[in-house]
């Protein structure tokens, strides 16, 4: 089989049609304060409100609704450990009428596990340190006829994602907000593609950049070689929608191209931006979708004299391990 | 001198106008999961994402944009538990050029004091439980010739605070929900006022409900009388924005009028729903702007097969507070 052609910006437009009253067009926040004490100006896609608490329903809606009609009684299954879950739930089995049956490791954090459910999917559980999810959904997939909805390496995916950058780039030119620097988390890399391919476009002088939890730095270290590198063994990090195991293929042929590069933050960077989040913003925000904030708070993206959005990515986080974080965010959480 | 004239909706019209490019227009938010939960739906007006963290930067823009010039170097004073401290502070100090001195209680949220100070503004403390706040402001006023800005019995204020109920309103139209009800925090009443008398105009099938905390239902028993009846005693909430001991005069002549009644709930009431804005909404809810969703969950607004819009008033709350809250909301932390 080829590989899938990569997504131009025409498709995230015809994503963005597609998603119209369906997504929330999640507002891009700021807080003056914050800005004072870094001496910059920081934008904040708030995609945590974004429907199912995060970007992820973006592209398995635009995915999903692309499926003929005559393979709609297939159903979707998917593997995800927990956004994407409730992306492709939420989508599938709420929205657009078909089954799905949702592989998610048996740590997922409860509220990401409740909501898929809520969503009306069908939940198998597997064991993330000694089965293998892409096989099970594989083989659920060949067992029902499903069809195998993937977290990022898809180009329908990929554009769906990419939306995000349309809108913060119209709503920073709004608010006559030039970025210099957008930071997207980092994990399969769909986010970071898609947004890429449409500020390619939209805001062709901003730099892209990852911002992935420390152990999980493959984006930093395929960057740097121009080829994809894998995490080296299971270290532990709090952020658990940043845990895939190397860049997607189509993913990072993309990224390659377009990313000025990747920075690593700590849980207990990740920690501090959590409770800076709820502090200058408001905002509910997991591990995973502090870690932009996390990258320049802790200096690793100088803010000073410059505009940097960020893609504060999803909300699904239990609520004792965000109190546990904001509380005391020097000693964050275990994984 | 001759009591103010209430403001109509014109007014609030005016202050809409005002407040472009200044304020922010906050997401209307909804969660079909707590809408299943629940057989209705809730549409949430997130103002915990207004600039300076609630609703009342409206108010204060409105006031203060309405100072001629001509006594601009006058400068404001202003007295608050901290919201409309911050809104005067934001809107006076730092957006229209006027020094502003708040007033502010010495156990003020910590986190309300600091960000009014980084605003811009002076801040003297003042023992809520033994010192009048009102006489203070005055006194300085006297003093220095500021311009006291109230924080609700004025028809600017009021008008200002209207603009939420024109935004909610068109909002909810945007999405073809039409609310049987709306529910907002009552304290001075400000917020109730300005948005009754939009709603009066916008959506006038709507029935318009404060909600207040329990020992502090002086709307309640004031609605059920006829006349402003005043809080007894200092009954303890965690409630901070939320403790004006009556409702206002122009306030309450304009809210006997349009509520339909007033819910009262308890402090662990309010901590639960705390606890059920960040899962369902990823919103950080201050105790003050968690009251009016109390009062659905608790059932005391049944919601089942209603359209019923809150309005999410702030978000002003300590970390440590907050996870207090969220982490045990049957035991709300101590007022």
């Amino acid at each position: 089989m080829d590989a899938p052609a990569a997504p131009c910006f025409d498709d995230i437009k015809a994503a963005a049609k597609r998603l119209e009253g369906h997504a929330v067009r999640t507002p891009l926040l700021e807080s003056p304060l914050l800005n004072d004490r870094l001496g910059g100006r920081i934008l904040v896609k708030a995609e945590s409100l974004q429907r199912t608490g995060s970007f992820k329903y973006r592209g398995a809606f635009n995915r999903i609704s692309l499926i003929p009609d005559a393979d709609k009684d297939r159903g979707v299954v998917a593997y995800s450990s927990g956004n994407h879950a409730q992306g492709v739930a939420a989508a599938a089995a709420r929205d657009l009428g078909l089954t799905a049956t949702i592989v998610m490791p048996s740590d997922a954090p409860a509220i990401k596990r409740a909501n898929t459910e809520a969503w009306g999917a069908r939940v198998v559980a597997y064991d993330r340190w000694t089965e293998d999810r892409e096989a099970i959904g594989a083989r659920i997939a060949a067992e029902t006829g499903a069809i195998l909805v993937k977290p990022y390496d898809d180009p329908a995916i990929i554009a769906g994602q990419g939306t995000v950058g349309i809108e913060l780039a119209e709503q920073a030119m709004a608010i006559a907000a030039i970025p210099d620097s957008v930071v997207v988390p980092g994990s399969g890399g769909g986010l970071a593609a898609g947004v890429a391919l449409a500020l390619a476009s939209l805001l062709p002088s901003a730099s892209i950049y990852v911002a992935e939890p420390e152990g999980y730095d493959d984006h930093a270290r395929s960057l740097s070689a121009g080829y994809r590198i894998a995490n080296e063994g299971h270290a532990p990090s709090f952020c658990d929608a940043l845990l895939a195991p190397i860049p997607g293929e189509l993913t990072f042929d993309i990224n390659r191209r377009l990313l000025a590069g990747a920075f690593a933050v700590t849980d207990a960077e990740v920690a501090v931006a959590m409770r800076a989040a709820l502090e200058a913003f408001k905002l509910v925000l997991e591990p995973g979708g502090a870690v932009p904030l996390a990258a320049l708070l802790s200096g690793k993206l100088p803010v000073r004299g410059k505009t940097i959005a960020i893609v504060a990515s999803g909300g699904n986080v239990d609520p004792s391990l965000f109190a546990e974080a904001i509380v005391d965010p020097a000693k964050p959480p275990d994984a």
